[in-house]
């Protein structure tokens, strides 16, 4: 009974995936088959026929960004990449789901597989990313593209599911993107009223598309997203023509479609079918095709995608080369800026300054290095968390983007720390060069630590600006006062945390951001409320190491004062009354814990000596992590406990991160 | 010219409010006098007209809970409880606004002043604790009441700004809200159109109250917030009258109002207004009394709170000795619950185990002690948001938390982590001895980082569950995989994070969680996804002293092998062979730094003698942290970069948590 044959071509394609995810996850016995199978129509028609990309060029510059927000339906967007002829996804890497070191792991990791774009899995991140791709692609679009020649023009499209819309951070990006009007933003709803805790009827029963219609997004429904191929086709197109406002299509479909017993159920979501089932779903489907196995039809039909994607790169390549003869100079400034390249000394402009320079907030540094390099650096784009006059974030002169003003750089978040963490991720990850940064307080990146995140696992070269980044902060109290961030945040492999302690070290904090923005690499930048006073002897070179000696005596000293941000001229204070009372004393300056682990075994010995044991941390944080650096013998300047509503310099001083103490404890080590 | 004579009674307090708000942050050259003065006439009918509360015993039971979500308007609800004569905040701690040791911080603190019932300033988690107070409402009187005695009736009423509702965390709360139907919650949005970054048309453009329709809430306007004080009393009548429903009041004001100049500006936001416009300000509202004095009418009248407060206590108290008369078994059980007191022998429920005992996961022995517990301790209640059959959290046989099904104990949170952990906190802050349980994967404590945080600082005795500890977790990938999670919540004042490594440490650590959160300390429990081996030498008490000895040698050791979770039994089993060779080696089982770090000097040199110097810690997570106990001669097994997805033991195996390679670090350490 060879069905199948009776199947239409769009049929085959679609069960195609469907077997696909389901074969993948059987044989890898785990993954998430249910939404693959419900959603497998949507995709298809994304891919078959309304996505523009270049399988064999997955890095093309125009092609339509595809986000899966339910990143836990991976098997969907590996089997897209598989049939429409990536060379990222094999049969075998299929067959290798989930397994030691294959291109097709649990989640879609955009540094693993070439055609993800972001890396999605944590609920929620995707769609946001998503709004994060579609701010780029219409900045860019307002940069670059002339009335007679569009060089930017995609769209961005995600699949998002009843998970995705349950979490907060979904809302605020959605928010954010109705108010923006980002209209090349379409974001297709699975609709499948299951969670893995089962029916959405036990926790998540509000209205969905009225809630995005409050946002102000276009919303359209396709009532049978299972079978209805014409519908969901229909509501893209329809989608694409509204062009001020953002698209959501609830798209109504079955979680594990085609399975006799457990479609529409949670068992399908997150595991394997098994044996019986998968066989009882061939029945049901009339697939009499064998495990991985991919009728020639269908995959000769969706391989078409190869011609179709070189003829829209050559296409654009042709765009491109009247742009660039037409405008050469504009043509030279985003070939630049694509190609990930700086421009030449962008870093001249950044400033350093002596002890006789004013003593100012690092904020109020971070506000001069923002704005000295906003002008040699067009692709740096950011703002705030709705603290932009607190943050110094603003880059004068360069507009707030808005509706209509995408042009502009000065992004306006709203309290929306979460989205606008993925959100700048999204911007990094749209691989144009632009150099996103996100601001908030320090202690507000417990509202956006996911976000982060994901920033260094997925390599996105975010700037994270982050100010009023201790007790110093004052008079707001303990809930505004970050103790524990520092080290929370220090602990995330491949973000690199920097605090300086003055104008200069909030140069060498850019100097650093900045070039590693330019290697996938987010920064993370601590800056002070309150008042610091410049030191001779810091510099951008120093804080490229992370830490290095700011003050020092003859031969071995007897003690080292180490200190960060803040707490440094404590330490350069204490040394010079220690000095003068005969010890022999080094300051260290330790900007950052990551770009110091980075030296060689010569260097560090050079600056932190094994042989001297006696070592006094200063930071007004938690001394957690410390004990790496000061060792068994040393001791800590430090706060673990929560901080305290009255001015910064009274609870400082109250916590004791004065001269006095660190004199006191410092006298106590020398015994 | 007296012109506030002529202001009505109404007026005259409203206008005190505000004065009150003025005066107190000029003093203190700091705060923030927009919201309360635009907020003053709401927050004066919800104190004189429509909250029951006993002002000389602020922890009243059946006291109508009052949160102020947008808790930089504090001054807001410090001015109405001196003003309602709570002893708590007098005239001079007004004066002493946001200064050391003062009872009125910058933000609400609920441990610091008698009145405020949770710790907000962190926007949205004020509206979200206010959910779970509403639940905690909810369950008790489904639990406790009587058709013919209402034991407890009380409604929860809260104040949120734009920020608030900008944030995601507020519509994953408001969402769930929607859905249980809690009738009497009432939130008041103070819709003044101003943020910090200026007006809500840069970023905050959606129609919030078609949003909350949306969510299932029942959504009133009032149009002129500032002085149609009729209107404000009518909306809380009709709220009130609806009892399926929360619901959300739309309140327009004027920030700022009152102040000539600074009215409607983000100046007035979070800023002093200076001298010469309080004196304008005076001025134009007509107010002739000093920088904090009250007029004598609006002080007396407001007082009445006082007396009001006493007749509805003394009416519950006749109200509850009927119950106690008609009830005794429920009155009692309602006492001992009320009274913070466990039940006795609570703990004999909680099982050990031997070797001989099957290898488990630890969630699943965590199943078991939630099982165990849940009869012995009708406090307890909670649940998943959306992994309940990962987590493994049902209390089996206490049905869901539904509307219209309150008495049931098993909380479907959906996938809103951040809610949960708000709505968890404030089941606790409602001071009914509920001890609440979220759960979710231990990664995603990066998505409700924020509450967490706020469980240890405002003393909400929570229980986290966060299962799915390691690496171990397998082929989910990096995105599932906590590497730095531990340290980062290790690093967080006041919060007691407990890694156990079999059964009977599993039943510690419950031991431990309950009885901290009797003494209004949260837990956080990390369990594995994966089976782990009881052994015969762990203990509920070593749990209990943080770090303990499990494996020992004659004489002082020359190493010392620390493991924790599921790492403990690799330490154990490289213990043996080492032994085998000779090598007098001991094992520490550490399953939480806190509690160790509680225990007296001698304790801790017991387990780790200084003396040994040479220390291996092994645990699937980062080394961040580790260098404490290990030192600067030690060495650790961790992971210092992101997971890999693949099925857990290979990912294990991989990274080096194996037996084989325990022995090699331990071998070189011994060189």
């Amino acid at each position: 009974m060879p069905v199948a044959t009776t199947q239409s071509l769009e049929e085959l394609c679609i069960n195609s995936i469907r077997f696909l995810a389901v074969d993948a996850v059987e044989k890898a016995k785990s993954g998430h088959p249910g939404l693959p199978m419900g959603a497998a129509p949507m995709g298809f028609i994304l891919f078959d026929q309304f996505m523009r990309f270049n399988p064999k060029n997955p890095q093309w510059f125009n092609r339509d960004r595809f986000v899966l927000s339910a990143g836990h339906g991976s098997m969907l967007q590996y089997a897209l990449l598989y049939l429409t002829g990536y060379d990222s996804v094999s049969i075998d890497d299929i067959k290798n789901f989930r397994q030691w070191k294959s291109r097709t792991p649990g989640h879609p990791e955009n540094f693993e597989t070439a055609g993800v774009e972001v890396t999605t899995g944590p609920l929620g991140q995707g769609i946001a990313n998503a709004v994060g791709l579609a701010v780029a692609e219409a900045h860019l679009a307002a940069t670059y593209n002339k009335p007679d020649c569009k060089l930017v023009d995609h769209y961005t499209y995600v699949i998002l599911g009843d998970g995705c819309n349950m979490e907060g951070i979904s809302g605020e990006a959605a928010s954010i993107a109705g108010h923006w009007g980002l209209g090349k933003l379409i974001a297709l709803y699975d609709d499948n009223h299951i969670s893995i805790d089962g029916s959405t009827d036990v926790a998540f029963t509000e209205d969905v598309s009225k809630r995005f219609e409050a946002y102000g997004w276009h919303v359209l429904h396709v009532e049978n997203g299972n079978t209805d191929i014409a519908a969901i086709a229909k509501a893209i197109e329809t989608a694409k023509s509204v062009t001020d406002k953002p698209t959501m299509i609830k798209v109504t479909t079955t979680i594990g479609y085609g399975s006799p017993n457990k479609a529409n159920t949670a068992g399908v979501h997150g595991a394997a079918l098994g044996g019986d089932e998968v066989k009882l779903m061939r029945e049901n489907l009339g697939w009499e095709f064998a495990p991985f196995e991919v009728p020639a039809d269908a995959l000769s039909h969706m391989r078409k995608a190869v011609e179709r994607g070189a003829s829209y790169e050559a296409e654009w390549q042709s765009t491109y080369a009247q742009y660039k003869a037409k405008y050469p100079a504009e043509a030279a400034a985003f070939e630049r800026q694509i190609s990930g390249q700086l421009p030449p000394n962008w870093d001249s402009v950044l400033p350093t300054y002596t002890a006789a320079d004013k003593a100012l907030p690092t904020r109020k540094h971070s506000e001069t290095c923002l704005n000295k390099l906003a002008p040699v650096l067009p692709e740096l784009i950011g703002g705030s968390a709705d603290l932009t006059h607190s943050n110094l974030t603003e880059i004068k002169g360069y507009g707030d983007f808005q509706k209509g003003q995408y042009q502009n750089r000065n992004i306006h978040f709203g309290v929306r720390e979460h989205a606008m963490g993925a959100i700048c991720n999204g911007i990094a990850l749209h691989g144009s060069g632009l150099i996103p940064y996100g601001a908030t307080f320090l202690i507000f990146t417990d509202y956006m630590r996911a976000a982060i995140r994901l920033s260094a696992l997925s390599e996105a070269g975010v700037i994270w600006v982050m100010t009023h980044d201790s007790i110093g902060q004052g008079e707001d109290g303990p809930t505004h006062q970050p103790i524990e961030t520092l080290a929370s945040l220090r602990a995330i492999p491949n973000l690199t945390v920097i605090r300086p302690a003055d104008g200069t070290e909030a140069s060498g904090a850019y100097y650093v951001a900045i070039n590693q923005a330019k290697e996938h690499k987010p920064t993370l930048l601590a800056f002070s409320r309150q008042n610091l006073p410049n030191l001779d002897a810091t510099s951008i070179e120093g804080v490229t190491k992370g830490a290095y000696v700011v003050a020092d005596c003859d031969g071995t000293p007897e003690l080292i004062l180490i200190g960060t941000g803040s707490e440094l001229n404590l330490c350069t204070t204490a040394a010079e009354k220690l000095t003068a009372a005969g010890k022999k004393v080094r300051v260290v300056s330790m900007p950052s814990f990551d770009l110091f682990e980075a030296q060689d075994a010569a260097y560090k010995e050079s600056v932190l000596p094994k042989a001297v044991t006696k070592r006094l941390s200063v930071e007004a944080g938690s001394s957690f992590g410390w004990h790496k650096y000061v060792g068994t013998e040393g001791d800590t300047v430090s706060i673990d406990r929560f901080g305290a509503s009255a001015p910064g310099g009274v609870v400082m001083e109250k916590f004791g991160f004065s001269v006095e103490n660190v004199l006191a404890k410092a006298e106590a080590l020398l015994g």
